[in-house]
């Protein structure tokens, strides 16, 4: 049982639902417009299945769906935002402007995001950066979910990276891909919807390799490939706490108050500029390779299905499962 | 059969060989360093191993051994160093001392390597940065040997990417992984020595999958954690190529002369400031999440070996397998 809402429809939908429950309505809309693109691109675990954690979040008072960013220059080449608390949508959008600026005068660029809760995917983060002829890069942990190599307790928060590559006036090259084998929301959409995991995406509270996805929630998730999915994960997590001074992931298990919503935590985003440092080819340059790829039988460009979702969304509109429906309007009484 | 030696009298060797095939005595021994400390810290895929393939590359004429690289101001937050067509390492020290300034002054700074031949291990690049004080990250390409996930044929390099981090007085933890499942020049031992490759390595030019290492060095390698490290691979060919202004792998495949030495390519170095951008107290929390890996039985940071490894070596010397001393002493005939 699914209902069909259009993206307008979808997004005004869940900024009420916001709103209703303490955002202002710039957050509100700000909020609802990345929850609503991860949707139509395709990636239902960061869409409106999220909505109730957004709004638990708010009813619990962890986040301030009113909080107003503060953006502050560190160094002639780092900015910092603090997000005072709110989510982390207005907080990008509150330096973006000054970023892309500094990130173009000086060639290279850091963005320490502080004091926000980031429940969203990282790509919407870099796509209104990469958009403006950057490329980019973003980190951000989130609770201690993943083990590390060769441990077998919680640890790492799923720790998504992403990367962005400028494509004139095309969409941009974007992955945004976690540190841990699958995202945590596929884990609770599989739990919900009674499907098994795949082998070597996690193991139960024992340690043991566990295919059940409620195991694998009471115990621990694994990184891709191994140890270097794990140091990838480690690399996250100190990027996105002690470089910019947040907490990590496990520290933010220690002190969330568990209400389902996003915990309290860092991203760290670093913008450069093809042309300052490779010269006017460099974005031409760039096709070269995208093209041998997508003339390799059986590979692609990693974000070309979700340009391709966006695209027949906007067209036939968002397929929502009415349990979805049923919680959002329900949160909204 | 091996031959022990200590590492002074290793790296003299390797400098005498080097300097006898056209190094500069400076060069020289810039390069013996590097290798040495590849072989020191128990990666000799990386270390005396690896020294015909310099040598191949100066006898042909294909890398200048006496090359005066030239540091140049891109940007504000942004140097060049141009290699001259010589080995990396020189390029790498002639500008070392003016980005750590910069990035301590302007909190990130980017360094773009061009017109190098890289052969050496990425770990030594950082670790020189990142005993400073600073976070760094570090990547390059190389020939093309690894599919894109989904295809079958050879298109990135192997394409190591590297990340650092300072440690006050201690060894910075650093790691130094390659896009693909394995290292080209682990599978280049594999073949020398007759061992056959773990399953997920690699497939033959037919596009099969292969444990066979004469197979999988005719067909291609894969990357780690199938499309995800296909990802990261993309990602050091745009950053270690187009965004400097260099060729990528495949470029390099199109453009080398197949003399067995590192082609011309480029590396990018980004490095940042923890105090900077995070306060006083980050090198302080990040050994919280040190002690949290180390605490867990089976876990272990990712450089810990290779200190181990360097600080035995400093003691026992290098056992060097005979036929590597052979080889090295006929090309200083």
């Amino acid at each position: 049982m699914t209902a069909r809402l259009s993206i307008s429809d979808a997004a005004q939908l869940v900024a009420a639902c916001l709103e209703k429950n303490g955002c202002t309505p710039g957050v509100a809309t700000q909020v609802a417009n990345v929850i609503i693109a991860a949707e139509a691109d395709g990636a239902p675990s960061h869409g409106l299945f999220r909505v109730p954690g957004y709004v638990a979040s708010l009813r619990s008072g962890k986040v301030d769906g009113g909080a107003v960013p503060t953006v502050t220059p560190l160094a002639p080449a780092a900015l910092k935002v603090d997000g005072a608390g709110g989510f982390a949508p207005p907080a990008l959008a509150a330096a973006r402007e000054e970023f892309v600026a500094l990130a173009r005068s000086q060639a290279i660029a850091a963005l320490a995001v502080v004091n926000v809760h980031h429940f969203s995917a990282l790509w919407t983060d870099l796509e209104a950066i990469c958009s403006q002829g950057l490329c980019a890069m973003a980190f951000t942990g989130y609770l201690p979910f993943v083990a590390p190599a060769g441990g077998t307790k919680p640890l790492f928060g799923t720790n998504p990276m992403a990367f962005g590559w400028p494509r004139g006036n095309g969409e941009p090259m974007i992955f945004d891909q976690a540190s841990s084998v699958q995202a945590r929301g596929e884990i609770m959409l599989a739990a919900r919807d009674g499907h098994l995991l795949q082998e070597g995406v996690g193991i139960d509270a024992q340690g043991r390799p566990s295919i059940d996805p409620n195991e694998v929630l009471k115990g621990a998730m694994l990184t891709f490939g191994g140890y270097k999915g794990s140091a990838i994960a480690l690399m996250v997590e100190l990027l996105a706490a002690s470089l910019i001074g947040e907490q990590f992931s496990f520290q933010a298990g220690e002190t969330d108050n568990k209400d389902g919503g996003p915990p309290r935590g860092g991203e760290l985003i670093i913008a450069m500029d093809p042309v300052a440092l490779g010269g006017a080819g460099a974005l031409g340059h760039a096709e070269l390779i995208f093209s041998k790829i997508v003339d390799q039988p059986g590979a692609r460009l990693p974000a070309d299905r979700r340009y391709a979702n966006r695209r027949r969304s906007a067209v036939e509109g968002l397929e929502i499962p009415e349990v979805v429906m049923e919680k959002i309007h329900a949160l909204m009484d």
